[in-house]
């Protein structure tokens, strides 16, 4: 037979896989993996089918797939990753010699033919698994030769775990194997994780009496890390931490040409003081950050840091490479356009005119905020870069410290969005702010958990510094609750930016982000009064995140089950661990009132296969502690003013 | 950067491709293949894309593609393949200097910035070009020298062709190219022709007054050949013409144990005058066969042979070589059954004892039969016999007989039929027998022309003689033309057994075929008598087939569009050959009423930017000559007890 062909059992669409196979897939570890293929044979007979996988640590362990729903000749096995590193499978397809005997004896002794000859059959079949585990069949072998009559004989060497043994010395009879696919096993807030952002300027910044500020700095904001671990974030992220440039300097609102008093925009990076490798002197020495970082990190919060790949006409490059810019015909560095729009505070690079010194360089910058103990970051805007840069920058990143972890901001069309995630970072930020109705969510969110899984891990922000959507600037004090719980139950990892606990929601007319911008100003919120007078959200993000810490379930992806609802506005879903993969089960059903300003009634419809449940159970409100009993439909009622939301764990 | 790397501009879901490229896809000659891929750059500069594409005589030429729906980052080229054997192509993605320029100063002049910049970055632009192709570029050159005004400047470069003359000599800066892909383009019948299949026993066949029946024979048969000729048929499929085995022979109506003078059925291939490479002496000699194949292609008609890998217990294979059967624990050698039924007139082959042996004898015989002239085989129940086996086959005997085509007769699960077509079966019957409601039939043809195209040639069969459906027995006369009509019209191919001009719908009670069925016995039908009372089909299957002669459309798989109609029986789709593809556009659309037993009415929403047709058109109805307004909205009424189809050609 020739090399390249089918092989002796056709084997397709093995799962996961990216691009068949060009890419790893991607998996964190802790998750739950469905692995699947197309096998089948000609005729008949009977076909097994394994996966075949070698953890990272090269030990390799065979397992038997199951047949998915039938007609599909689909081979279903669930299991759960545990060690980081690149896992390898292969899909395994062999003759089913005992299936097939099995099933025909079963058949023909019903039928009264070919009795004694099945028996003969069967005793070759226990002579050659014999020879693979001799003392494994003595008693089966020894059934066949003495036991006369074919329906007792058949009942007894079952009886004697013929099955059972056949299955666990296979015969392997035209094994063929499918091509080799690769896992990504990474971090487990590699794609699961909650996220927190704020401006260190801002923290602890104060107004004197002229009106002047003096700013946040590491060490003021080192008091607001608590606030943050209340709220039982994994991940404090922090807007650009570098000089900002004087030139074009943005003022209050994005406005032109700030005053000398006004702190400019963190993005336009670069000034005498230094770019990418220095500390803005306002938020202090690399001491004060080490000393931040390192807080930070006792109280269980990693840091992610700020990559914008752009300078301000001021950053040391321009004069030491102007190479790494364009030049424009008339001699001048070109500022960023979107012609007409003209962005004068920012010089784009260009990537093409030195690829390896802005690559040498960028590496650099990143390498010395990994020795201050970042490890992730937070990457401005990569779809304006080359798509092959970042591929190279976070390969080399991750094979020198493991573990790195790279965030997308690219709201963009979808094939680069995809493609930046196929090449490397390890997470996304999504389209999720602006799907607010029960069937975009029920869409996307779809979407999200299955079939772009294995490339692209989504970050479920509620809000940014860019973004504050329509919804929540007219959905009221229910939008945020909304959003929050969707976004902490629905996705694996949700992110929220300083100040939606306290429910802002002024957006700067024409814009869709708040008024008065962080990015341009300082701000000065008080926290612990909104949460006294009973206007802070934090106590729910709290439970929201704690939540997440109880139910495993809820940390997944790909677990992602939408359920049946009759109301338009009301929202079902479910996370499920199964028994089986993890050992132990866990179920959380969320039913949510997508309307902020409604109270609405609806039957739920429960999938309960996919739940693995029966037609009656237990279900416990993990917000109000109250338990129903339920099945697979159910009446529910949500006032969205006063809490609309439910949040079931399924008590087993 | 990395070798491995996704390039300067990620490209991907590269269009026709198979299992991402490895099998070839499927083209026939004259066939318009739309080339397709996903290719885009970062940030706001433009791209340009190329098809490069390498025909089977070696001679590569690039065709610009052109950008699809806004968002979706896809590129298309329509693209006539009109040579047989391997076509290699690549997507190249190219930074598009000029298109970039052109787009920026369009803006910038229009917003009156940067205007003597522009022009100085157009200059240069032009002075890149000229290094290419001097003598194009001198009048530009001197535009840009001498004159002043940007405005003007702009203008006069335009008109002196600088957009044409930057497009015929592209820079091909960052030139970025995809894999390289294949497809294999096959003469035109592998992909499209109508198939006709009679049983030359009873092609002449005679009977005498003691009830004894004289066999029809090649020669008796060589009379039909004109039948055929007449309906327009391309190919004639003749059941296995090979001596049929005693042992358990089948007789009328399926029965057990056949008298003597009853024929036996043609599959039980093998008795002591020979096996698959013999002929049946009631059917004459090989000279014989040899003088039918001959006059056949005079009368522009091939011979297509059944091959059906399986013996009757007195086939010669069963005495010269057992080890190609399977033998029991008792000795006997293996028939075929799917427990508890028994088919003992059949041995099935096991492929797996002599995997080299067999495939050589079979290699043999089919090369024998090639020898005759015959270069197509209806391939028997393919899914029974190793997936491998067709592969190796199927490359081997195309390698040394180019053009030779099989048809693979599988009824079963998707993934076996799919991987048929990709190893290698140029073409495969269908469930189209099957779909006969409106819905159906649109989400049917709909996957077949479009999401199986590259792999799967679909052959439309309206019955068999194993398949005469409750739709052909309770649908009266109107059910037989509504099939024929969609048969011929909306695939490429497709297929009729004698007797269905005759509307032969009587099926053997509690099956799904023909009451005494031609495989077990002699069939006496006068054609002749049929027409002349009006009761034949034979002059509607002439035309449709002559429509598919007159019009290129409609012989093409990949073109079918479906258009929307408010009734739920009436039927609608195109075929539509583009002028950009083909020189002079073809377009056909037809109406059809899938109820066979009703007159409906209703509006037919035709999507006229696939079609390329103005607001309004004249369509001609190539069933009664009467031509008809159109435009996007239009009233059809279609009694099926008199016309039950329009097929209307659209004047251009």
């Amino acid at each position: 037979m020739v090399e390249t062909g089918v092989g002796r059992f056709p084997i397709t669409q093995v799962w996961p896989s990216v691009d068949n196979g060009k890419y790893p897939a991607k998996a964190f570890v802790s998750e739950v993996i469905t692995f699947s293929a197309i096998a089948f044979r000609e005729g008949h007979d009977a076909l097994a089918v394994d996966l075949k996988i070698t953890d990272p640590k090269g030990k390799t362990t065979r397992h038997q797939m199951h047949p998915g729903k039938p007609g599909l000749d689909q081979w279903k096995k669930e299991l759960q990753l545990d060690l980081e590193g690149i896992y390898r499978f292969q899909i395994a397809a062999y003759d089913d010699v005992f299936g097939t005997w099995h099933h025909n004896t079963e058949v023909k002794l019903n039928a009264g033919i070919d009795q004694e000859l099945m028996m003969l059959e069967g005793k070759k079949l226990a002579a050659r698994f014999s020879e693979k585990n001799k003392k494994a069949f003595v008693e089966i072998l020894k059934i066949f030769e003495t036991e006369k009559d074919p329906q007792t004989t058949f009942q007894k060497v079952m009886a004697a775990g013929f099955e059972e043994k056949a299955r666990a010395n296979p015969l392997y009879d035209l094994e063929t194997l499918s091509a080799e696919y690769e896992i990504f096993c990474e971090r487990r807030l590699a794609g699961s994780g909650s996220w927190y952002e704020f401006f260190p300027r801002s923290e602890g910044a104060k107004k004197n009496k002229d009106g002047s500020v003096v700013s946040g700095n590491f060490k003021t904001a080192l008091k607001s890390l608590d606030r943050v671990v209340k709220m039982g974030f994994d991940i404090l992220y922090l807007p650009p931490i570098h000089p900002i440039g004087d030139a074009f300097k943005k003022g209050k609102n994005n406005s032109l040409n700030a005053g000398k008093e006004e702190p400019g925009s963190p993005w336009a990076i670069g000034n005498t003081a230094g770019g990418h490798d220095t500390i803005h002197p306002d938020l202090g020495t690399e001491k004060d950050f080490r000393a931040f970082v390192t807080k930070a990190n006792k109280l269980g919060l990693e840091i992610a840091m700020d990559l914008a790949l752009q300078a301000s006409p001021d950053h040391p490059w321009v004069k030491t490479n102007p190479e790494w810019f364009t030049t424009r015909a008339d001699g001048s560095i070109a500022y960023a356009e979107n012609p007409p729009k003209k962005y004068q505070d920012i010089y784009p690079i260009n990537f093409d005119n030195d690829p390896q010194g802005i690559f040498n360089e960028v590496y650099r910058v990143v390498e010395k905020w990994i020795s201050f103990g970042v490890k992730i970051f937070r990457v401005d805007n990569p779809h304006t870069k080359p798509v092959s840069f970042w591929q190279e920058l976070i390969a080399k990143v991750n094979e020198n410290h493991p573990g790195t972890i790279f965030l997308a901001e690219a709201f963009t069309r979808p094939a680069m969005m995809h493609t930046l995630g196929k090449v490397g970072f390890q997470q996304s930020y999504t389209y999720f702010t602006w799907r607010n109705s029960k069937t975009e969510l029920e869409s996307y969110l779809t979407e999200l958990a299955s079939e772009s899984a294995d490339f692209f891990r989504p970050n479920l922000w509620v809000n940014t510094p860019d973004i504050l959507t329509e919804y929540l600037q007219y959905g009221g004090k229910p939008g945020f609750l909304i959003r929050a719980t969707i976004a902490a139950t629905a996705g694996s990892s949700w992110g929220m930016y300083a100040g939606f606990e306290l429910y802002e929601s002024v957006a700067r007319p024409g814009a869709e982000e708040n008024i008065d911008n962080e990015k341009y100003e300082y701000k000065f919120r008080d926290f612990d009064k909104a949460l006294a007078e009973g206007n802070s959200l934090a106590p729910r993000i709290a439970l929201l995140n704690q939540l997440r810490k109880d139910h495993p379930a809820l940390t997944q992806l790909r677990n992602l089950v939408i359920h049946q609802t009759d109301d338009d506005g009301i929202l079902c879903y479910s996370k499920h661990l199964s028994e089986a993969a993890v050992g132990k089960a866990d179920t959380v059903i969320v039913v949510v009132n997508t309307d902020p300003r409604s109270a609405r009634q609806t039957m739920v419809h429960l999938d309960l296969e996919a739940l693995e449940l029966p037609e009656s159970f237990k279900v416990k409100d993990l917000i109000t502690g109250k338990s129903y009993e339920w099945g697979k439909d159910n009446y529910v009622r949500l006032d969205s003013f006063t809490e609309p939301a439910h949040i079931f764990e399924v008590i087993r």
